[in-house]
Protein backbone atom coordinates (compact mmCIF):
# COMPACT_ATOMS: atom_id res chain seq x y z
CA UNK A 1 0.00 0.00 0.00
CA UNK A 2 1.89 3.21 -1.24
CA UNK A 3 0.51 5.99 0.69
CA UNK A 4 1.10 8.52 -2.14
CA UNK A 5 -0.94 6.78 -4.74
CA UNK A 6 -4.05 4.86 -2.63
CA UNK A 7 -5.93 8.14 -3.76
CA UNK A 8 -5.82 10.94 -5.56
CA UNK A 9 -6.16 13.39 -2.97
CA UNK A 10 -6.41 17.08 -3.07
CA UNK A 11 -2.61 17.13 -2.70
CA UNK A 12 -1.68 14.77 -4.97
CA UNK A 13 -4.16 15.99 -7.81
CA UNK A 14 -1.94 19.46 -7.34
CA UNK A 15 0.75 17.55 -7.22
CA UNK A 16 0.09 15.93 -10.44
CA UNK A 17 -1.04 19.10 -12.34
CA UNK A 18 1.87 20.94 -11.43
CA UNK A 19 3.98 18.37 -12.84
CA UNK A 20 1.87 18.45 -16.09
CA UNK A 21 3.18 22.24 -16.51
CA UNK A 22 6.16 22.64 -19.37
CA UNK A 23 9.78 22.50 -17.52
CA UNK A 24 8.42 20.65 -13.96
CA UNK A 25 8.26 17.41 -13.52
CA UNK A 26 7.02 15.18 -10.48
CA UNK A 27 9.98 15.94 -8.24
CA UNK A 28 9.64 19.94 -8.60
CA UNK A 29 6.03 19.55 -8.41
CA UNK A 30 6.11 18.26 -5.15
CA UNK A 31 8.87 21.07 -4.07
CA UNK A 32 6.47 23.49 -5.30
CA UNK A 33 3.01 22.07 -3.44
CA UNK A 34 5.20 21.83 -0.43
CA UNK A 35 6.43 25.41 -0.87
CA UNK A 36 2.82 26.52 -1.28
CA UNK A 37 1.62 24.58 1.93
CA UNK A 38 3.84 26.52 3.96
CA UNK A 39 2.65 30.11 2.07
CA UNK A 40 -0.70 29.38 2.18
CA UNK A 41 -2.16 32.79 2.68
CA UNK A 42 0.70 34.66 1.12
CA UNK A 43 1.54 32.37 -2.10
CA UNK A 44 -1.03 29.56 -2.39
CA UNK A 45 -4.51 31.16 -2.62
CA UNK A 46 -2.85 34.57 -4.04
CA UNK A 47 -1.62 32.34 -6.86
CA UNK A 48 -4.86 30.94 -7.05
CA UNK A 49 -7.18 34.29 -7.58
CA UNK A 50 -4.07 35.45 -9.83
CA UNK A 51 -4.71 32.39 -12.06
CA UNK A 52 -8.17 32.77 -11.94
CA UNK A 53 -8.03 36.62 -12.37
CA UNK A 54 -5.55 36.09 -15.60
CA UNK A 55 -7.76 33.74 -16.99
CA UNK A 56 -10.67 35.74 -17.12
CA UNK A 57 -9.50 39.19 -18.31
CA UNK A 58 -6.70 37.93 -20.96
CA UNK A 59 -7.45 38.01 -24.27
CA UNK A 60 -6.11 36.88 -27.57
CA UNK A 61 -6.01 40.01 -29.99
CA UNK A 62 -8.35 39.27 -32.80
CA UNK A 63 -5.68 41.12 -34.99
CA UNK A 64 -2.17 39.87 -34.18
CA UNK A 65 -2.78 36.89 -31.79
CA UNK A 66 -1.16 38.51 -28.81
CA UNK A 67 -2.05 38.03 -25.13
CA UNK A 68 -3.48 41.14 -23.82
CA UNK A 69 -6.07 43.17 -21.49
CA UNK A 70 -7.37 44.45 -24.56
CA UNK A 71 -8.73 43.34 -27.58
CA UNK A 72 -7.41 44.61 -29.77
CA UNK A 73 -3.76 44.43 -27.75
CA UNK A 74 -1.90 47.76 -26.46
CA UNK A 75 0.49 46.60 -29.44
CA UNK A 76 -2.42 46.52 -32.45
CA UNK A 77 -3.75 49.95 -30.85
CA UNK A 78 -0.62 51.73 -30.39
CA UNK A 79 -1.15 54.32 -33.31
CA UNK A 80 2.73 55.85 -32.30
CA UNK A 81 3.92 52.53 -33.51
CA UNK A 82 5.06 51.69 -37.24
CA UNK A 83 2.72 50.75 -39.62
CA UNK A 84 4.21 49.79 -42.09
CA UNK A 85 6.24 46.77 -40.90
CA UNK A 86 4.60 43.64 -39.71
CA UNK A 87 6.98 40.88 -37.87
CA UNK A 88 5.35 37.31 -37.93
CA UNK A 89 6.23 35.00 -35.22
CA UNK A 90 5.05 31.41 -34.51
CA UNK A 91 4.77 32.15 -30.78
CA UNK A 92 3.71 34.62 -28.33
CA UNK A 93 6.49 34.15 -26.30
CA UNK A 94 8.63 35.04 -29.38
CA UNK A 95 6.54 38.21 -29.36
CA UNK A 96 7.55 38.92 -26.22
CA UNK A 97 10.95 38.43 -26.64
CA UNK A 98 11.12 40.96 -29.34
CA UNK A 99 9.76 43.41 -27.20
CA UNK A 100 11.59 43.30 -24.64
CA UNK A 101 14.64 44.05 -27.08
CA UNK A 102 13.46 47.25 -28.04
CA UNK A 103 14.46 47.23 -31.39
CA UNK A 104 10.89 46.82 -33.39
CA UNK A 105 8.61 49.49 -33.20
CA UNK A 106 6.44 48.19 -35.65
CA UNK A 107 3.43 45.69 -35.94
CA UNK A 108 3.44 41.35 -35.15
CA UNK A 109 1.05 38.85 -36.07
CA UNK A 110 1.66 35.40 -34.46
CA UNK A 111 1.55 32.41 -36.56
CA UNK A 112 0.29 30.27 -33.79
CA UNK A 113 3.26 27.56 -34.73
CA UNK A 114 5.35 26.09 -37.33
CA UNK A 115 4.77 24.12 -40.11
CA UNK A 116 5.74 20.49 -39.44
CA UNK A 117 5.57 17.45 -41.92
CA UNK A 118 6.63 15.34 -38.47
CA UNK A 119 4.00 16.86 -35.90
CA UNK A 120 1.30 16.93 -38.97
CA UNK A 121 1.17 20.84 -38.93
CA UNK A 122 -0.09 22.13 -42.19
CA UNK A 123 -0.84 25.14 -42.97
CA UNK A 124 -4.55 25.22 -42.33
CA UNK A 125 -3.54 24.77 -39.12
CA UNK A 126 -1.89 27.86 -38.53
CA UNK A 127 -3.15 31.52 -39.19
CA UNK A 128 -1.41 32.03 -42.96
CA UNK A 129 -4.73 32.88 -44.12
CA UNK A 130 -5.33 35.55 -42.11
CA UNK A 131 -1.50 36.79 -42.09
CA UNK A 132 -2.52 37.06 -45.95
CA UNK A 133 -5.49 39.00 -45.63
CA UNK A 134 -4.28 41.65 -43.20
CA UNK A 135 -1.25 42.29 -45.93
CA UNK A 136 -3.66 42.52 -48.52
CA UNK A 137 -5.73 44.68 -46.60
CA UNK A 138 -3.37 46.82 -45.08
CA UNK A 139 -0.24 48.83 -46.60
CA UNK A 140 2.69 47.32 -45.11
CA UNK A 141 6.04 48.06 -46.88
CA UNK A 142 8.01 45.00 -45.43
CA UNK A 143 6.89 42.03 -43.63
CA UNK A 144 9.72 40.72 -41.05
CA UNK A 145 9.64 37.23 -40.84
CA UNK A 146 11.03 36.27 -37.17
CA UNK A 147 11.00 32.96 -37.16
CA UNK A 148 13.70 30.24 -35.87
CA UNK A 149 16.85 29.32 -37.62
CA UNK A 150 14.86 25.09 -37.46
CA UNK A 151 14.38 23.37 -40.20
CA UNK A 152 10.43 23.70 -39.84
CA UNK A 153 11.18 27.42 -38.61
CA UNK A 154 12.46 27.89 -42.44
CA UNK A 155 10.22 25.78 -44.43
CA UNK A 156 6.96 27.92 -42.84
CA UNK A 157 9.37 30.85 -44.34
CA UNK A 158 9.54 30.03 -47.59
CA UNK A 159 6.38 29.00 -47.70
CA UNK A 160 4.77 32.51 -46.13
CA UNK A 161 7.27 34.45 -49.02
CA UNK A 162 5.82 32.42 -51.66
CA UNK A 163 2.47 32.65 -50.58
CA UNK A 164 3.09 36.43 -50.10
CA UNK A 165 5.07 36.10 -53.41
CA UNK A 166 3.41 39.27 -56.21
CA UNK A 167 1.91 41.37 -53.54
CA UNK A 168 4.08 44.72 -53.25
CA UNK A 169 5.68 43.91 -49.91
CA UNK A 170 9.23 43.28 -49.31
CA UNK A 171 9.81 39.70 -47.07
CA UNK A 172 12.37 40.34 -45.43
CA UNK A 173 14.27 37.59 -42.32
CA UNK A 174 16.26 37.61 -39.08
CA UNK A 175 20.17 37.65 -39.65
CA UNK A 176 21.69 34.27 -39.59
CA UNK A 177 25.72 34.34 -37.81
CA UNK A 178 27.59 34.46 -34.71
CA UNK A 179 25.16 35.30 -31.81
CA UNK A 180 26.34 38.45 -29.76
CA UNK A 181 29.08 37.00 -26.82
CA UNK A 182 29.09 33.83 -28.32
CA UNK A 183 32.48 31.96 -28.82
CA UNK A 184 33.73 30.89 -32.33
CA UNK A 185 34.96 27.72 -30.87
CA UNK A 186 31.47 26.22 -29.17
CA UNK A 187 29.78 27.33 -32.64
CA UNK A 188 27.96 24.64 -35.14
CA UNK A 189 29.63 24.69 -38.36
CA UNK A 190 26.48 25.49 -40.18
CA UNK A 191 26.46 28.98 -38.22
CA UNK A 192 30.31 29.92 -38.92
CA UNK A 193 29.37 29.52 -42.46
CA UNK A 194 26.78 31.33 -43.17
CA UNK A 195 28.31 34.00 -40.61
CA UNK A 196 31.60 34.09 -43.20
CA UNK A 197 29.32 34.21 -46.05
CA UNK A 198 27.24 37.17 -44.73
CA UNK A 199 30.08 39.16 -43.53
CA UNK A 200 30.25 42.88 -43.86
CA UNK A 201 32.71 45.59 -43.93
CA UNK A 202 34.81 45.89 -40.32
CA UNK B 1 8.45 52.53 -22.52
CA UNK B 2 8.60 48.43 -21.88
CA UNK B 3 5.12 46.66 -22.84
CA UNK B 4 5.52 44.41 -19.88
CA UNK B 5 7.03 46.41 -17.14
CA UNK B 6 4.45 49.41 -17.31
CA UNK B 7 1.78 48.26 -14.98
CA UNK B 8 1.29 45.28 -12.60
CA UNK B 9 -1.41 43.57 -15.17
CA UNK B 10 -2.67 40.31 -14.12
CA UNK B 11 -0.40 38.24 -16.56
CA UNK B 12 2.52 40.51 -15.05
CA UNK B 13 1.25 39.98 -11.63
CA UNK B 14 0.68 35.75 -12.60
CA UNK B 15 4.31 35.73 -14.02
CA UNK B 16 5.86 37.25 -11.07
CA UNK B 17 3.72 34.73 -8.41
CA UNK B 18 5.01 31.86 -10.50
CA UNK B 19 8.75 32.89 -10.77
CA UNK B 20 8.86 33.01 -6.81
CA UNK B 21 8.29 29.26 -7.12
CA UNK B 22 11.12 27.16 -5.84
CA UNK B 23 12.86 26.37 -9.06
CA UNK B 24 11.34 28.72 -11.23
CA UNK B 25 12.53 32.04 -12.25
CA UNK B 26 11.22 34.80 -14.66
CA UNK B 27 12.12 32.76 -17.97
CA UNK B 28 10.01 29.51 -16.76
CA UNK B 29 7.28 31.61 -15.25
CA UNK B 30 6.61 33.04 -18.44
CA UNK B 31 6.40 29.40 -20.35
CA UNK B 32 3.96 28.40 -18.14
CA UNK B 33 1.63 31.01 -18.02
CA UNK B 34 1.78 31.10 -21.84
CA UNK B 35 1.09 27.26 -21.75
CA UNK B 36 -1.54 28.02 -19.30
CA UNK B 37 -3.17 30.88 -20.95
CA UNK B 38 -3.59 28.21 -23.80
CA UNK B 39 -5.70 25.90 -22.28
CA UNK B 40 -7.61 27.54 -19.78
CA UNK B 41 -10.51 25.52 -19.52
CA UNK B 42 -8.28 22.23 -19.25
CA UNK B 43 -5.12 23.44 -17.08
CA UNK B 44 -5.72 26.92 -16.02
CA UNK B 45 -8.60 26.78 -14.06
CA UNK B 46 -8.71 23.30 -12.85
CA UNK B 47 -4.70 24.32 -11.19
CA UNK B 48 -6.30 27.09 -9.48
CA UNK B 49 -9.55 25.10 -8.29
CA UNK B 50 -6.93 22.36 -7.04
CA UNK B 51 -4.82 24.91 -4.99
CA UNK B 52 -7.99 26.71 -3.50
CA UNK B 53 -8.98 22.84 -2.69
CA UNK B 54 -5.69 22.06 -1.58
CA UNK B 55 -4.75 24.86 0.77
CA UNK B 56 -8.81 24.65 2.43
CA UNK B 57 -8.30 20.70 3.04
CA UNK B 58 -4.53 19.63 3.54
CA UNK B 59 -4.01 20.10 7.19
CA UNK B 60 -0.72 19.40 9.05
CA UNK B 61 -1.08 16.89 11.32
CA UNK B 62 -0.41 18.02 15.08
CA UNK B 63 1.43 14.48 16.29
CA UNK B 64 3.92 14.36 13.12
CA UNK B 65 4.03 17.45 11.32
CA UNK B 66 2.93 15.04 8.29
CA UNK B 67 0.71 17.06 5.82
CA UNK B 68 -2.75 15.22 5.03
CA UNK B 69 -6.54 15.51 4.91
CA UNK B 70 -6.75 14.14 8.63
CA UNK B 71 -5.38 15.54 11.71
CA UNK B 72 -3.92 14.10 13.17
CA UNK B 73 -2.29 11.95 9.51
CA UNK B 74 -2.77 8.61 8.48
CA UNK B 75 0.31 7.47 9.14
CA UNK B 76 -0.12 8.18 12.87
CA UNK B 77 -4.11 6.95 12.42
CA UNK B 78 -2.71 3.84 11.16
CA UNK B 79 -2.42 1.03 13.58
CA UNK B 80 -0.95 -1.44 11.45
CA UNK B 81 1.92 0.65 11.35
CA UNK B 82 4.88 -0.15 14.18
CA UNK B 83 4.47 1.92 17.12
CA UNK B 84 8.15 1.54 18.40
CA UNK B 85 10.06 3.53 16.27
CA UNK B 86 10.08 7.07 15.09
CA UNK B 87 12.10 8.83 12.25
CA UNK B 88 12.53 12.75 12.79
CA UNK B 89 13.26 13.93 9.86
CA UNK B 90 13.57 17.86 9.13
CA UNK B 91 10.88 18.85 6.29
CA UNK B 92 7.80 16.91 4.81
CA UNK B 93 9.38 15.98 1.60
CA UNK B 94 11.74 13.88 3.55
CA UNK B 95 8.75 11.94 5.01
CA UNK B 96 7.24 10.94 1.66
CA UNK B 97 10.95 10.46 0.52
CA UNK B 98 11.05 7.65 2.89
CA UNK B 99 7.66 6.67 2.68
CA UNK B 100 8.26 5.89 -1.27
CA UNK B 101 10.69 3.43 -0.67
CA UNK B 102 8.05 1.12 1.45
CA UNK B 103 11.43 0.33 4.00
CA UNK B 104 9.99 1.99 7.07
CA UNK B 105 6.80 1.40 8.83
CA UNK B 106 7.44 2.87 12.01
CA UNK B 107 6.41 6.74 12.69
CA UNK B 108 7.91 10.25 12.13
CA UNK B 109 8.20 13.58 13.15
CA UNK B 110 8.77 16.38 11.10
CA UNK B 111 10.66 18.76 12.62
CA UNK B 112 10.56 21.53 10.55
CA UNK B 113 14.12 22.78 9.70
CA UNK B 114 17.55 21.93 10.93
CA UNK B 115 19.41 24.03 13.55
CA UNK B 116 21.53 26.37 11.56
CA UNK B 117 23.93 29.20 13.13
CA UNK B 118 24.53 30.74 9.67
CA UNK B 119 20.33 31.37 8.97
CA UNK B 120 20.49 31.81 13.19
CA UNK B 121 17.96 28.99 13.36
CA UNK B 122 18.07 27.82 17.08
CA UNK B 123 16.76 24.76 18.73
CA UNK B 124 13.41 27.42 19.89
CA UNK B 125 12.99 27.33 15.74
CA UNK B 126 12.29 23.47 15.54
CA UNK B 127 10.00 20.98 17.67
CA UNK B 128 12.60 20.01 19.78
CA UNK B 129 10.31 20.03 22.69
CA UNK B 130 7.69 18.98 20.79
CA UNK B 131 9.45 15.61 20.02
CA UNK B 132 11.22 15.13 23.81
CA UNK B 133 8.06 15.63 24.75
CA UNK B 134 6.53 12.74 22.74
CA UNK B 135 9.40 10.07 23.09
CA UNK B 136 9.25 11.07 26.79
CA UNK B 137 5.03 10.37 26.91
CA UNK B 138 5.60 7.31 24.40
CA UNK B 139 6.83 3.96 24.70
CA UNK B 140 8.87 4.56 21.82
CA UNK B 141 12.53 1.75 21.31
CA UNK B 142 13.92 3.58 18.73
CA UNK B 143 14.47 6.87 17.27
CA UNK B 144 16.18 7.40 14.22
CA UNK B 145 17.57 10.42 12.96
CA UNK B 146 17.16 10.80 9.15
CA UNK B 147 18.57 13.95 8.97
CA UNK B 148 21.12 15.19 5.98
CA UNK B 149 24.68 14.75 6.13
CA UNK B 150 25.30 18.35 5.65
CA UNK B 151 27.20 19.91 9.12
CA UNK B 152 23.47 21.76 9.80
CA UNK B 153 21.90 17.85 9.57
CA UNK B 154 25.07 16.17 11.77
CA UNK B 155 24.41 19.02 14.21
CA UNK B 156 21.04 18.93 14.33
CA UNK B 157 21.80 14.84 15.32
CA UNK B 158 24.00 15.83 17.70
CA UNK B 159 21.51 18.26 19.51
CA UNK B 160 18.83 15.88 19.59
CA UNK B 161 21.18 13.00 20.92
CA UNK B 162 21.90 15.30 23.76
CA UNK B 163 18.20 16.11 24.68
CA UNK B 164 17.21 12.92 24.72
CA UNK B 165 20.25 11.54 26.53
CA UNK B 166 19.14 9.83 29.86
CA UNK B 167 15.48 8.88 27.90
CA UNK B 168 15.65 4.80 27.89
CA UNK B 169 15.46 4.76 24.10
CA UNK B 170 18.49 3.67 21.69
CA UNK B 171 19.10 6.85 19.16
CA UNK B 172 20.06 5.43 15.29
CA UNK B 173 21.16 7.29 12.37
CA UNK B 174 21.16 6.98 8.57
CA UNK B 175 24.26 4.88 7.60
CA UNK B 176 26.83 6.88 5.55
CA UNK B 177 28.36 5.30 2.80
CA UNK B 178 28.78 4.35 -1.35
CA UNK B 179 25.02 5.58 -2.53
CA UNK B 180 23.47 2.63 -4.46
CA UNK B 181 24.18 3.01 -8.23
CA UNK B 182 27.10 4.91 -7.41
CA UNK B 183 30.55 5.20 -9.23
CA UNK B 184 33.44 5.45 -6.87
CA UNK B 185 35.53 7.25 -8.87
CA UNK B 186 33.09 10.12 -8.79
CA UNK B 187 32.45 9.96 -4.90
CA UNK B 188 34.02 12.97 -2.63
CA UNK B 189 37.13 11.30 -0.13
CA UNK B 190 34.72 11.92 2.50
CA UNK B 191 32.40 9.57 1.54
CA UNK B 192 34.62 6.46 0.58
CA UNK B 193 36.72 7.26 4.14
CA UNK B 194 33.31 6.70 5.55
CA UNK B 195 32.33 3.96 3.59
CA UNK B 196 35.36 2.05 4.45
CA UNK B 197 35.41 2.26 8.29
CA UNK B 198 31.91 1.39 7.93
CA UNK B 199 32.72 -1.86 5.79
CA UNK B 200 30.89 -5.20 6.27
CA UNK B 201 31.76 -8.63 5.44
CA UNK B 202 30.66 -9.59 1.87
Amino acid sequence: MDYHNKDQGPLENLIKMLGNMPGLGNRSARRIALYLLQKRETAMIPLAYALQDAAEKIQNCDRCGNLDLNNPCKICCDTKREGGKICVVSHVSDLWAIERTGAFRGRYFVLGGLLSALDGIGPEDLHIDKLADQIRENSYEEVILALSATVDGQSTAHYIADRLHGLNISITRLAHGVPVGGELDYLDEGTITTALKSRSAA
